[in-house]
């Protein structure tokens, strides 16, 4: 048949292995967000239509996966001249995991905590054009602290950030860290209009692509008077100072900013008390990094923002920041809140690249064999021990395969053990259990099968 | 604002608590099954159109949900005259695990093992009218065995839904057996035309539902002769002997079917064999009973059936079988198969009903309160050191709340612990420590806090 049965472009089917993999790296960042007080929440795959446009910018709402109506309302549609596409579909995938917290945040109210710290870790959906390391259906890892404009909002979820990192292994990351504020405050500084920010802030964001000569080109092509950006360019693009001269890196923007910009003033401010916090205590300690060039495409940030920056890898793993104004959005008030969403898919390409998964079983413990088709009730009662004690264990399903033949076939599927029962074995009451690597084989009772197989896989007796 | 902000019908959105009774359940579901050696596979949320479609009957096709094509291509099919409203979706959200299976078995021939035990526990997507307990999201954890007609498959399939059901705590349940080729030989033995099988199956699976009379007038209505529903009826309706008696049982059909029907003496012998082997090991030994009217609807087994009953409760939580034909579908080749499919909703309602499920925290295991402003970098070390020591803390935010206000906010979060550095704290070098439900409050060092949280919540010395 030439049907395709590959998985629909920009997804993946997920083999045993891989599920594994992405089960251990999901675990690890369950477990890092748990311990700074986040809990989980997980909201539908599709959203109404309407929940989702207009949130995304129109590029953004290009890419959203439309479900479409179904039986008589789609005929209703379709029988309209000319047919309206935009009526024809009444659901869309999850676009991202912001905008349903803002939702669960509004219909919840009374429910929900006043400090509400979640985690998500979910599929989200993009239209995308697929290419490498790039996906259509792709997993977010969000950790936001919702309802306060404290510095401990920041502080919790840049930490539980870092202790996610950590816990993977991971020990060359930098959290580089900007505020809005100050990037305002520097635009107030190199006198450019308030209308112009968005602008600037759009060209200043692609530092990493192009360089600050790229940079300079792009902002004279938006518009930016060249006197502006040649009192911007020098206190954007310092040399950087290293992570430890945050202090003397905020010093030298302020001494550009502070007396020109309140807002500036404001945003140096924080920086100067987070940096400080974390550079005191904790994993994050030395690994903060002022980085006054650091803008964050998003134009919903209104506070710090930050982004994490693994060594030898081009782009960030994630990033995020405080944006007081969107989670109250289906309220129409605003809500404080602060987040940062971590990419399953970067942090798993770069582990494998760099070998930092551990080795992760899929097989069985152990093989039952099957001897003989009168003999399988006693497989079966072998088997069922070994589970009752906690092992993984199956039999091998045809009984008219050769032993050598089922020997093979455990050994290719990385089981360590075999066990059987023959007629030998039922003469004299034993199980004979084989440790394939070395080759070993030893007879044991039907009771001390769960021991001895205990022994041979080096954990502890059941 | 008037926006709507519940999730779309038929969805949910799962706060801190139901993820936690989610994963709880889950949890012990993927362990059974691991136990018996299926490994895990997950497919992409959505499908080609192509690979769904005509799988799912005439009603199925009605609730799939199609996911709109984008951009240009859907503005060209808009443009003919008329809408093709086939051709306006490109893609399909997963409507079972099946098929996705299918697809996967045919796409990694060369990689899956010959006998592909896998399980699968994800969510599909119906657009079925929402009822009570009725989702259009809701999640089904299949367990399948590609690649033998051993009954092993059949075995162990039934073993680790039984394994599963036990580890969640049901104590009374029953699996319920019989064999399609056991339906043909009572249709043969009946004297009913080969062609009227179907409808016939179909009319004896409504038996839960309408009972022995209905499926009588049932039959009647589809055109089965009366003569074939008076041979029929004793054999499928014969009074339950218990589970004990599925031998008997078995000889009461074999004597009124064996020799009218081949077909019927195949399924016979098979049952004969699984159900001696379930009832003599293992945990389903005294849970299988021989059901000789239990038909299942879909059209696609071909051997052993199963359906899942708990005590007290209508309905099944789950069914499976043997489908020798399906799993081939896209290779153009047959592949023996045998599957079961449990409804994590239909478990969950029932533990939650039931009481079954235990309390389960989302809480932090402290709440570090602030007292003082200048005090945080203090408070940020204090649980930066607990955290180390792998329990959950967080900080209270905001500086400015009151002490009482802070303790009030951790026990309504259900935090156990409460820790402190105030002035007094600071110049006696000390941490205080209080159980709120106790309300005893301790003084110790910042070096013994770590173990004195231990020591409160009945946990191991870090």
């Amino acid at each position: 048949m030439s049907t395709n049965n590959a998985p629909p472009a920009g997804t993946r089917d997920f083999l045993p292995e891989d599920v594994r993999r992405r089960d251990f790296v999901v675990a690890k960042i369950r477990a890092a967000y748990e311990r700074f007080g986040f809990a989980p929440l997980e909201t539908p795959s599709f959203e109404r239509v309407e929940t989702l446009s207009g949130k995304y910018g129109d590029e953004g709402e290009q890419l959203i996966f439309r479900v479409q109506k179904r039986g008589e309302k789609l005929t209703e549609e379709l029988r309209k001249s000319p047919v309206d596409p935009k009526q024809l579909a009444d659901l869309a995938l999850r676009y991202d995991l912001t905008v349903p917290l803002s939702r669960v945040v509004a219909q919840y109210q009374g429910k929900l905590p006043k400090f509400f710290k979640r985690y998500q870790i979910q599929p989200v959906w993009r239209a995308d054009r697929p290419q490498k390391g790039r996906f259509r259906e792709f997993w977010q890892c969000d950790v936001d602290y919702v309802g306060t404009t404290s510095l401990v909002a920041e502080m919790e979820v840049m930490q539980a950030v870092g202790d996610a990192l950590a816990a993977l292994a991971f020990d060359r990351f930098t959290m580089r860290v900007n505020d809005r504020r100050v990037l305002t405050g520097i635009m107030e500084a190199a006198g450019i209009a308030p209308a112009q920010h968005e602008l600037a802030i759009v060209g200043v964001d692609k530092l990493d692509k192009i360089g600050p000569d790229g940079v300079r080109k792009e902002l004279v092509e938006r518009g930016i008077a060249s006197g502006s950006i040649d009192v911007l360019a020098p206190i954007l693009f310092a040399s950087e100072g290293g992570v430890s001269g945050n202090a003397a890196r905020l010093d030298a923007v302020a001494h550009a900013v502070e007396n020109k910009s309140a807002t500036g003033a404001a945003g140096l401010a924080t920086l100067r008390e987070l940096t400080a916090l974390l550079d005191s205590v904790g994993g994050l300690a030395g690994r903060v990094l002022f980085d006054p060039s650091l803008a964050r495409g998003l134009s919903y940030y209104t506070g710090p923002i930050f982004e994490l920056a693994v060594d030898g890898l081009a782009g960030s793993m994630g990033g995020g920041g405080r944006y007081d104004a969107l989670v109250g959005m289906f309220l129409g008030r605003p809500i404080p809140a602060v987040g940062f969403s971590l990419g399953l898919e970067r942090i798993l390409v770069v582990m494998e690249e760099r070998g930092m998964l551990p080795s992760l079983d899929v097989a069985s413990d152990v093989m039952v064999l099957q001897m003989d088709k009168k003999l399988l009730a006693r497989a079966v009662d072998l088997a069922d021990r070994l589970r009752r004690a906690g092992f993984r264990a199956e039999i091998y399903p045809e009984a008219g395969a050769k032993l050598g033949a089922q020997f093979q076939y455990a050994d290719s599927r990385k089981v360590p053990l075999v066990a059987f029962i023959g007629d030998r074995e039922v003469e004299v009451g034993t199980v004979a259990i084989k440790h394939l690597a070395s080759g070993k084989q030893d007879l044991v009772s039907l009771e001390q099968a769960a021991a001895h197989v205990a022994s041979l896989l080096g954990r502890p007796t059941p």
